[in-house]
């Protein structure tokens, strides 16, 4: 993440990740205040054994993009709720990158921070049948929650 | 896609995973003409043996969140320029996605289409060092070009 | 509607349905969580007897537009004020519909989920006089309430 | 519809309606222009035995909801896409009426004008079978056509 | 103004009017809900004597561009603050009217309720040098303030 | 004006009044370029004898604020049609004026360049019973238009 | 400042250049309420040996623009966060600059006015080493805060 | 710029920059597709007697905020038009700097890359009287044919 003020809302990505037994490592690696680490980061994490990268940033987030541009790993953006555009800006600067270098973009704020940790796992759960199963009863459950759900209603 | 108008955009998809030697079907079908159609395609893509789903759609773009919601595989959201609000409608129907089910958005248009098929290139590639090599290789190209048109200027 | 979530703007559909007396059932169906129950309901609707749905959804808002794509009885849709983008994403999602499969929109939140119940109203008032009097009561009545707020200002 | 200009997009409507064999009358009547037609036209629309009324207009288009604050019937709202704003501005003006008169708002342009005949057919189709039949051959048509669509592809 | 609730951004506009000793009424006066009084108010606002009309309302506001529709006394519109979209529906659905029928508009809420009472007494004030000269002295108070708002910051 | 390309719109503010024999000076005098021209012909303008000053900008539109803020006559705005945001921005820098200082503003474009002739022409006609008429008998041609027009159709 | 009430915004300017060591001075000057005191500081700012102005405004935020039209120092726009529209009236109004009056536009509220000291002294920094070194110090510094706050989080 | 695809816009700037005799040099520079050189070209830009960056991008344009992240010296971000979005998202991308590493941001293309040459050479300037005698000069002359332009109108 870029920021540990983003932390309220990446965590929600650990907790998915915790979930659903994925092991993972979490830093804040700021695009603008350690560009250096970024790109560092960004350049080992592929022989360093890291499979996904997960980057969340808000305002003008250049940190899920800059990821991408130094990594072949796949890279997923998580458009941080901002201040004054509600993540409005935080999104376009995520999602629009240009032919070339793509960010797996998830939804602005919380939803989208679970969203990241569940769509790293289902790349992992391509080739691991074990993640796959956890995902389908983590599926299954929130299915069942919305039907009983419904019937609190009556 | 989910539709046969969506092809001019999504043929850069096929364009990318046809450079890079990565095999894969390519379809029309729409959540909102068929969606049994789209159903089954989702409910039986795993066992068929599918790794990976691009599904671009325009408007009020429902193919890759439901696709989503019926498939533990990845999904790659395209959101197709539309003729109104030029893809604005696209990107929000696709990228806003509840928690729970991840859509992986990419970029509006062509660039997006581009970028669906390097992201699920890269995503197979966690997996298979041929796909990732060739996908560095056009990197490198990609870096060079870009490098020969700064001397284009002067 | 797609969450329980929504019930908080949802019940105010019902509350004018129960005012204009017209039947109705209220259900939890989530177009991600539980495709295949809303497929199911959506399916079944015209054999069971009903003759509008009320579908109301936040954020990318797939709900109103699949139950529609899956049934010829009209379908309204109610847009979820969303966290971030406030229910614009909703309103996008539900409303750009593309041609062939209509959804009868109505406004964001609170005052949305009023004009759906009295929209559905309308829609049965056709060939339903008492009902299309108990609505014109209600519009009598409104318009009274006006009038009446006019002079407390003085 | 609320301009003669408005001709181009609304034609799709009457179209959808001849499809259907859905009887319809159309005219232009003004909100700002003729306001008391407009008046007149809403007010004695359903002792003139119309079901439901098509209303088209752009940019602050005040003639779908004014014509809905008037008549009990139901009200479908076409936002015709406006040359500065791309429609966003009839979109607003036309969905977001207060609770107490709904207008059932469909798509930006044509495709919105497509749905509103098909809409007012599936509302006059709840108690009329042949109506609901045509619609439903109408949708098993598209489908297909959507399937042979994309065998077109290979 | 369109309803009650609007009082609490309107008055600002009567506390102008007062302030300038500009003689007014004031009116609950709804588009939606009291559309043939609303007709009435506009139609006979000139014979009684009224010179200038302030319509406040948010959302899909029509209450300014109908009144303008059925007077030709200078219509001035205030965009009431919206729920979900902050205003920017009002702003749109009074602003954006079609060649022919002008609604002069100002900005957003309050400080557009307080410039609607401005400039109405700019209006008449081309006739009539005492409110013109209490509105100059109007700004050469707020000139004042803002140079001595200056001072406190040192 | 604050430009000469402003013209192409600007010159349908100039055909209205023509057409209603209301005489007027144009002159291209901008916020950016020409400011001390811009603040002298706000001060004297009153002095002049003008009545009423109608002012067309694009993008950052400053000119009919700024010309507010120096004149007490009433100051229409016309946001010109810009290139990259379609004249979002014209709107918006000329309508969110502070509380204080109004600017009575139109449509973007040549609807609002037309809508500011008229409005021009209702402040004068407040005073001036021959304008008055005129812009009535405007007004009935344009609604006997649009009727005939509703007869094109058939 | 355009008013007293942008204080809260803009005292991070006034902190970050005390930081800095880097001497300023600060003024209320509203383009709107006090135009002419407005031309005046831009007109003697360069004589009286300012080398840098910093403008922060909020709304139609004519302050920055207006004075760069009159100096031909480098003016810095801090877009004031408004309350309806979230400061993206008050951007659009002070970036949409027209060619040939530059205003260096930085991002919306405190983070801006933030940058906005940060940039002048980067400009001034330009020919003064003592400045450069304390903004590299800062840079220092905030770059090893990151770093810390990263380990924060295990 | 970051792609020669720019260029387009960007030779404004240098057209600016060669009118006004200021010397540059000009570069395609990727954040994308040559994140090294990128750094590269950053860190070193100072040391090389560079004294001011103008960085143009389009879409999740990144090149401005990363330069000015490795660097002290000013970075003025140029937004490119884009393709769907119209450069909205070019803009957010660019002023939306997190507090700590600010980009001067200028208008939306071309008018923008003009503004670009206009306030780096105003930044140089400071130090410089024969450039800022020129930017005077340049001011006076865009003075007078505003002026003259007015006579063109009569």
């Amino acid at each position: 993440m870029g920021s540990k003020s983003d932390w309220e809302t990446m965590k929600n990505t650990c907790d998915i990740l915790d979930e659903l037994s994925v092991p993972y490592e979490k830093r804040v690696v700021s695009a603008h205040r350690t560009p250096d680490l970024m790109f560092e980061y960004a350049d080992q994490a592929e022989e360093r054994g890291i499979k996904v990268i997960v980057a969340g940033a808000g305002g003008a987030a250049h940190l899920p993009g800059m990821v991408a541009s130094k990594t072949l790993l796949p890279v997923i953006g998580v458009p941080i709720q901002s201040k004054a555009l509600n993540g409005m800006d935080s999104l376009l600067s995520i999602v629009q990158m240009p032919g070339g270098v793509p960010v797996a973009t998830v939804s602005i704020g919380k939803a989208g921070a679970v969203n990241a940790g569940l769509l790293a796992a289902q790349i992992l759960g391509i080739n691991d049948e074990d993640i796959m199963k956890r995902i389908g009863d983590r599926r299954l459950k929130m299915r069942n929650e919305s039907i009983e759900s419904s019937g609190d209603l009556l």
